[in-house]
C-alpha cells in the first residue's frame, strides 16, 4: 500500500466523469474493523440513480461508489471474530440492518452513505461483511450484495414460490436473472418476458420455461394467462414498473404478488392503472428494497447448496470505470456488468 | 304463507324502479335446505352497483336483491343438521366459499346470483347459513354478511391489527364503522377519517383516539402521520378509493398495510399515484372482497364475546325498499342502513 | 356390471381375514355423483390401524377399506359439472374438507367411514374427486390421497422447505419417500434415516444427499447435527415416532420445525424426552394429519409440473388383499404397497 | 459516584449467600456507552437458575446479577446518539439482539454473561437500552426485560390472540400476570388456572374471565374445554411444565398453541405425555426464549397505548437483596419481586 491506495470518488452528480479516480491516505483498521482487498465490483441501477441524483438516499460527498463487489480480508482490529486475513468476503447492502425489519437508524448503504466497491481497498465493520461461496468466481461473488439479495428477497420471502407455481420475470438484468434462477431453485416454473427475441435462448438456458416478448406483444398479461391455464403467474417480480404494472396486474392469479422493487420509484415515475385491470383481482402488492444481512446469508446458503453460477455480462478493467458505467445505463445488458479490481 | 310469498326482484337495471314487489310460489324445502323468515336485511355499496350494472359480477335476472339479512328457520329439509326451527341465522356472502381460498366455481353471492334476502322468506342450503350473536337486535344481525365480513378481513387477517399499532379507517359507512369498532378489539389505536366534521364525535364515542378530516385536509397523509410520530398508520382500510390512494400510500408506515376493497374497482376507476408517494415506502397493498364463511364464524364468535353493537344509520319498512335504496346511494350515512322484515 | 359388483368389505377387526370380499348391489349415481371403475389401490399404516382399531376414527361396519386408489369415471349423475366419463380420478382423503381448517363435521374419511377403494367400483359425490396428473402410472397414481398428501402437509406447509435448509426423514415407508422427492423439488438438502444400510443406495437415487443408520447410530440426532455443520435439520419429518421424538429435537436446527404426524399416536403411545433434549432448542413441534382437497390439488399440480414419479414396492393382484396387507404390515417396505383393480 | 460504586456480584453458586455486595470502580463510559443509575430491579426464575447452575448459558464469574431493572441515564459516550442524560431507560435481556432470529453470537445475557441490573450503576452500549413507558412507576417499569417480553412474545407472536379466542394461563408469577393482561388487550377470553383459591379474585380483577385451580382439579384438561364450549383453548401460556404439558395438550384445542418456555428445560426436566392426550390433536408447540429487542420495543409501545400496569408482588429495599431472593424462591408470589435501587 505504501500510505495511499487507490479509488473512485463521486465527486459531481449527472455524468460518469463526475466519478473520478484518487489517492486516498492507507485504511486502518479499528478495533472491529476488517480491510478487504477489492477484487472485482459489479453495478446496479441504483448506481445509476445515485449518478443521477434520482435515488432516495441522497449520496455522501465524495463516497466510493458500488454496493457490490468481494475482495480478500488483509488485515483485521484486535476485537474481530468473524474473520480472519485470507477470507474473502462481501458486504452488506445496508450495512448494520442484520435481521428482521430495517428501521431509519440503519439506513446507511455501501456506495452510497457510506465508502463502496470501486476502490483498491475498503475498510469495513466485520458485522457489514459476509463470507461468499467457495465455488464463485470473483466476478461472480462481486454481484450478491444488492441484485442477488434483491432477487432473494423477492422470490424467497413471498411465500409464494414452490413447486406447481408460476413465477413471472422481467427484462434480463441482474435482478431479473437472478429471481429466474431462484425460482428455479424452489421448484417453480418460469415464464420470462424480454423485449427482445434474440435472449429467449439464453433465457432458456438459464431455466425460463417460457419466454414471451412484452414490447411485441402490449398484452401480455393476457398472454402470460394463456401460459397458465388461465390462472396467471403466482408471482410477478416487477423489475421494470411502473408502466409495466397494470399488465403485471392482468398476469397475476386470483391471489398472485407482484413484487415491485422499491428503486423502481423517484420523482418522475408514476403509477397507473386501469380499473379493469384489477377491479376482479386479489392480488397483492409487496415492496421490496434489497435485503438484510441474514437474507444475504441465507441467498448465499442456497447458492453454494446448488452451485448456482450468477450470469456476468462483461468485465471491465478497473481503469474503465466510465466505460463500464456507460455500456450499463445503455441498458441492453443480459447479466451483471462487473469492474474488476486495481 | 297459503301458498304465495312477497320477494323484490331485480327486473331491470339502473333505476330503483327496477326493483319490484312480487307475489312467488311459496318455497318447499329441498333435502338439505332451510326456510328463513326474514326479519330485516340492510344495504351495500354493492347493490348499488349491481342495479346500476358496474359490479364485477352480473346479477341473474329477476334475482331477490341483498346479500345481508337476518330471519329466523321456520322449515328444514329431511336431511338437514345444522338447524332446527326457531333458529336464527344470516347467510354466508359467497354461499359456497367455506373456508381457505375462494376459486370460480364458488363465485355464486346472495342478492346477485343467488336469491337474497329482500323478501319474505329465502330458502338457502343449510351450509349457507350461520348462527347470529344472540345479544343482537334483528337489525344489528341483518347487517354481518357483507359489511361486517368485508371490516373482519381487513382488519382480522392482516396481521397488523395489534396493541401499539394504528389503524387508518376512511369515511361513515357500514364497513369503516365495523373496522373502528374491530380495530378497537384488537386493541389498536384508531384514527378515522370524515369528510364531515360533524361526525366527528359520533366517530369518537364509537373508539376513535383521532378524527381528521379528509375532505378539509388534502394532505391528510401527512396529517395522519403526524399523530402517529412520523411513524404513518399500520394498517389503512382504504374503503373510498382509489383516489384517496395516494394519500393512504402517504399516511401508511414503513412496513404498513393497505387494504383495498375489490368493489372499489370497476371499469370507470383507475389507480394514479405519483412516484413520490411511493418512492421509498415498504407498504404493501392487500385486496379484499368480503370473505368465507370461516371469516364469518369467526367475526360472530368476536363480536359475541365482546358484545359488540354494530351501527344503524336508519331504519325503513319493507314496503319502503326504494326510499332506502335512495337513502343508502345518496351517500350521507353513518352506519347501516337496514329495511324491516315484510 | 350385470346387477352385482365385487367389493371387499371390514366385517371384523384386528385379523386380515376379517376383510371380506363380496358381491354387492351395483351403485347408481346421485344427481352429484360420480361413478369410479377403480384401477388400483394402495395401502397405508392408517388401514393397519383401522384394521386393528387403533386408528382414532372407528370404522363404519362392513365398510370397504383404504383411502388410496385411482380409475375412470364411467358415469355421472344429472347434475355432475366437474367430470365426465373417461376422466381419470382419485379421492380426497377427508371426502367433504375441502379448504382452510378442518371441523368436526368434515371427518368423514374415505376407507373408514365412507366406503373406500378396495373394490371394482366406487361412488363418491363429485366433490370428493380430482384429477390425477397425466404421467402417472395406474400405480403411482393410487398413491397421491393419504400418503402423498401427509408428505406434501409436512413438507410444503412448513415454511422450513426452501433452498438452502435441510430436511430430515425417517425411515422408507410410503410418506418418507414421498417426503424426500418432495423436500428436493423445494430445493432443499435432504438426509434420510433407515434402520437398513442395504437401503441406502436407493434413498440416494431417489434424492437424499445424505443416509444414515438411526439404528445402528443411537445418538442419530448428533450425526445429524455434523452433516449440518452443527446447526442441526431445518425440518424433521417425523414418520416413525413417539420413540424417535428425542433425537429428533436433538437433530433439529435451532428455529427447526418437527412435523409429528397424528397416526403416531394411539392409545399405547407415549412421549418421553429428556429434558436436556429440549433444554435449549427453539424448535416447534407442528402436527399433521393428512390434508384438505385443495392440499392433494396443489400437490398434483406439482407432480404434474415436476413429472415426479412416486415409488412403488410392490403390486398385487385384486384377489390377493390379504397377501397385500400382510406384506405391508410386516414393514420392510421401500415405497407403496399397491393393489391392482379387479 | 466518589470513584466508587455498589454492585451485588454472584460470586458463589447454589446459595443467595453467595451473591455479595461490593464497591467496585466507577465505571466510564465509551464512545458508545450510556451510564444509568439503576433506580429498581426484579427477579425472575431464570435468576434462581443462574444461582443454582440450572440454566443453559452459565454465568461469568463474578457478575452483577439480574437482568430486569430500570434506571436514569447519567452519562453518555461521545458517540451515543439513541439518548441523553435524565432518560430512563431498561436494558435488552439478550443485549445484542435486535430483531429477527437470535444466533449463537447475540447469546450474551444482562445478568448471566454481562453485568445486570442489581447495582447502583449500569454500563450499557446504547444499542442494549431503550426508553420505558411513561406512566409506568420505577418498579413497574422494573420488570420488563424479561417477564414482560417472555409473555409478550408468547401472546403477541402467536398468530393466535385475537378477539374471539380464549388464551389459557397458568399460575400467578410475573409472566403469567404480564400474559393474561396481554391476552386482554389483545382482546381474548382468558382462562387463568392458579393453584390457590384464594388467588382468583386477584386473577378476575386482572381480567381473567374465569379462574380454575389446576391443584384441586387433576383433570383441569377437560375443566377448560368445558368451559369453551368444547373447543379448547387457542393459546396455552405454560409457564409451568413440563409436568403440566399433558393437561395443556388436553386443553388446547384442534389447531391451538402451547407455547413452552424455554427455561422450563433443564437436565432435571422431563417431558412424559400419555398417547391419548395428542393421538386426536394438531395443536402445535412453540419455544419461546424471551425476545428481541425489537419485541420490547413492540411491547413497550402496547403497554403505553393501553396505560398498562405490571403487578408487583412485594418490593425490597437494596440492602435486602437476599431476603428478596428467599421471598421470589418460596414461590408463592402474585406477580413480580422487585429490589428498590441503592
Amino acid at each position: 500500500m505504501e500510505g495511499h491506495v487507490k479509488a473512485y470518488q463521486l465527486e459531481t452528480f449527472n455524468n460518469v466523469e463526475g466519478i473520478i479516480l484518487r489517492e486516498r491516505d492507507e485504511p486502518h483498521c479499528g478495533p472491529t474493523d476488517i480491510l478487504v482487498r477489492v477484487r472485482a465490483a459489479s453495478l446496479n441501477r441504483r448506481d445509476a440513480m445515485i449518478l443521477d441524483r434520482s435515488y432516495p438516499l441522497p449520496a455522501r460527498p465524495n463516497v466510493v461508489p458500488l454496493s457490490d463487489g468481494v475482495g480478500e480480508v488483509v488485515a483485521v482490529g484486535g476485537n474481530v471474530t468473524r474473520f480472519k486475513p485470507g477470507d474473502r468476503v462481501t458486504g452488506s447492502y445496508f450495512a448494520r440492518w442484520r435481521d428482521g425489519r430495517i428501521s431509519p437508524d440503519l439506513i446507511d448503504q455501501l456506495g452510497c452513505t457510506l465508502d463502496g466497491m470501486l476502490a483498491e481497498y475498503i475498510l469495513m465493520d466485520e458485522q457489514w461483511a459476509v463470507d461468499v461461496p467457495e465455488h464463485l468466481s470473483r466476478e461472480e461473488a462481486a454481484t450478491l450484495t444488492c441484485a442477488g439479495v434483491t432477487a432473494w428477497s423477492a422470490v424467497a420471502n413471498s411465500g409464494a414460490a414452490m413447486p406447481g407455481n408460476t413465477v413471472l420475470t422481467l427484462g434480463t438484468g441482474g435482478v431479473s436473472l437472478y429471481a429466474i434462477q431462484f425460482a428455479k431453485m424452489f421448484g417453480c416454473r418460469v415464464i420470462a418476458a424480454t423485449s427482445r427475441n434474440e435472449k429467449a435462448d439464453r433465457l432458456r438456458a438459464l431455466g425460463a420455461d417460457e419466454v414471451i416478448n412484452h414490447a411485441a406483444t402490449p398484452d401480455w398479461g393476457n398472454r402470460v394467462r394463456e401460459l397458465t391455464a388461465g390462472l396467471g403467474a403466482d408471482l410477478v417480480v416487477e423489475t421494470i414498473g411502473p408502466d409495466t404494472l397494470e399488465q403485471s396486474l392482468i398476469a397475476a392469479s386470483l391471489y398472485g404478488q407482484i413484487v415491485l422493487l422499491i428503486t423502481r420509484g423517484g420523482k418522475a415515475s408514476r403509477i397507473e392503472i386501469d380499473g379493469s385491470a384489477w377491479s376482479s383481482s386479489l392480488a397483492s402488492i409487496r415492496r421490496v428494497f434489497v435485503g438484510s444481512r441474514a437474507d444475504l446469508e441465507g441467498m448465499n446458503r442456497a447458492i453454494a447448496a446448488h452451485k448456482l453460477r450468477p450470469v456476468i455480462d462483461r468485465v471491465f478493467p478497473f481503469g474503465d470505470a466510465h466505460e463500464a458505467y456507460r455500456h450499463f445505463m445503455r441498458g441492453d445488458v443480459f447479466g451483471k456488468v462487473v469492474i474488476a479490481g486495481a
